[in-house]
C-alpha cells in the first residue's frame, strides 16, 4: 500500500531493538483517514473468504481491526489483556511475551464471543515474531471457530513471523512489508 | 439515540456495583455498524465547534473515539495506560482510580500530540463519576490546547459525573442517558 509506505518513510522512526515507532499516525495518535483506508484494504483482500468476525488484541490492534470490521460490516472481538469484572468465567486465554512493555501479556476472550459458527480473520498492527497472532489463532481453534487468515498493517520480515505462522496454512496479508531497517533507512520489499 | 437504547435494553446486563455490561456490542465484542453510527452522531453534534483533534483513554474509549474521528476526518489521540518503550520523555500524565479493574490507572499522552493549536473534544464510552474525563481535560489544559467539549456513549446520571465536569463550562453530549438501573430494569431519561 503505497500511501502507508510513504507515511512510514515520512513519519516512522526506527528505535533500538528493531522497533518501528509509528506513534504519530498509528499507535498513540491515529490518522483516522489513513486508518479507514487501511481497513478498506483489509476488507478488499479478505472479503472473498467470507469472514463473519474479526479478532484482534488490544491495544494497538483495535484501530485497524475496527476499521476492517466497519468496511466488512462484521463484528470485531478484541482479546483483553486484563480481566475486567464484567468478564464471565468461561474464557479462552493465552500468554505471550510483550516486547514494547516487557514481561508477559495475557490474551483473554470470553467464550460467548467465539463459536463453531465463526469464520475468523485475525488482524493486528505489527507482525514481528508472530507470537501474538499465533496465540490468537490458538484461541480461535480452541473455540472451534474457523481461522481464515491473518492481516497485519506492517510485516517485518527479518523477525520471521511469517515462518512461525506458516503451519496454520491460511493466507497472511501484510499491507506493507519491511525487509530491513535502521536509523538511516527503511527498506520495503 | 434510539438504536443504542434498544440495543442496551436487548443486550445490556446490569452487574453489581452499578456496572452496565455491554461486552457483546461495545466493549469486548464491537458491533462495527453500530459503532460507526455512534461516531457519526458524535460528529453531527460536535462539528459546529470545529474540533481538530479527539482525545480518549484506552482501552474502551478507542472504538467510539476513532469512529468520531473518522466521521469528522480529524486525528484521534488515545491516552495510554502503560508507558511503551516508544514513548518520549515529555509526557502529560494523570492518575485515576479504575473501578472495573481495581487500583489506579495512569493516563499518559506524549507532549508531541497535543499543543496550543489544538481544539479538542474528549470522548469516552461511559460517564460515571467523571474522573477519567476530568483527568483528560486536565491534560488538555496542561498542553495549552483548547477544550471544546465532552462526548460519552452512555451517561449514568446517578453517579453525578455531569456535576463533576460542570466547572469546565463546555458542552457534555451523551448519546444515551440512564437515570436508574437494576437487574430488572434500565430506565433512560
Amino acid at each position: 500500500m503505497e500511501e502507508l509506505k510513504q507515511r512510514i518513510l515520512k513519519d516512522g522512526q526506527v528505535l533500538k531493538g528493531d522497533i518501528l515507532k509509528v506513534d504519530s499516525f498509528l499507535n498513540h495518535q491515529v490518522d483516522s483517514g489513513l486508518m479507514k483506508r487501511l481497513g478498506e484494504e483489509f476488507a478488499r483482500r479478505f472479503k472473498p473468504l467470507k469472514p463473519n468476525k474479526i479478532l484482534t488484541a488490544e491495544i494497538s490492534g483495535i484501530a485497524p481491526a475496527l476499521q476492517a470490521g466497519v468496511a466488512l460490516d462484521i463484528p470485531v472481538v478484541f482479546a483483553r489483556k486484563l480481566r475486567p469484572v464484567t468478564m464471565p468465567k468461561k474464557v479462552y486465554e493465552r500468554r505471550v511475551p510483550s516486547r514494547t512493555k516487557g514481561g508477559e501479556t495475557m490474551l483473554l476472550v470470553a467464550a460467548d464471543y467465539l463459536s463453531a459458527q465463526d469464520r475468523v480473520v485475525i488482524i493486528d498492527d505489527f507482525l514481528a515474531t508472530g507470537q501474538t497472532l499465533n496465540a490468537l489463532a490458538n484461541i480461535v481453534v480452541e473455540a472451534r471457530a474457523r481461522l481464515l487468515g491473518f492481516g497485519v498493517v506492517v510485516e517485518k520480515t527479518f523477525e520471521h513471523g511469517r515462518d512461525a505462522l506458516d503451519e496454520w496454512g491460511v493466507p497472511l496479508e501484510a499491507l506493507v512489508t519491511i525487509e530491513r531497517m535502521n536509523q538511516k533507512q527503511i527498506v520495503f520489499r
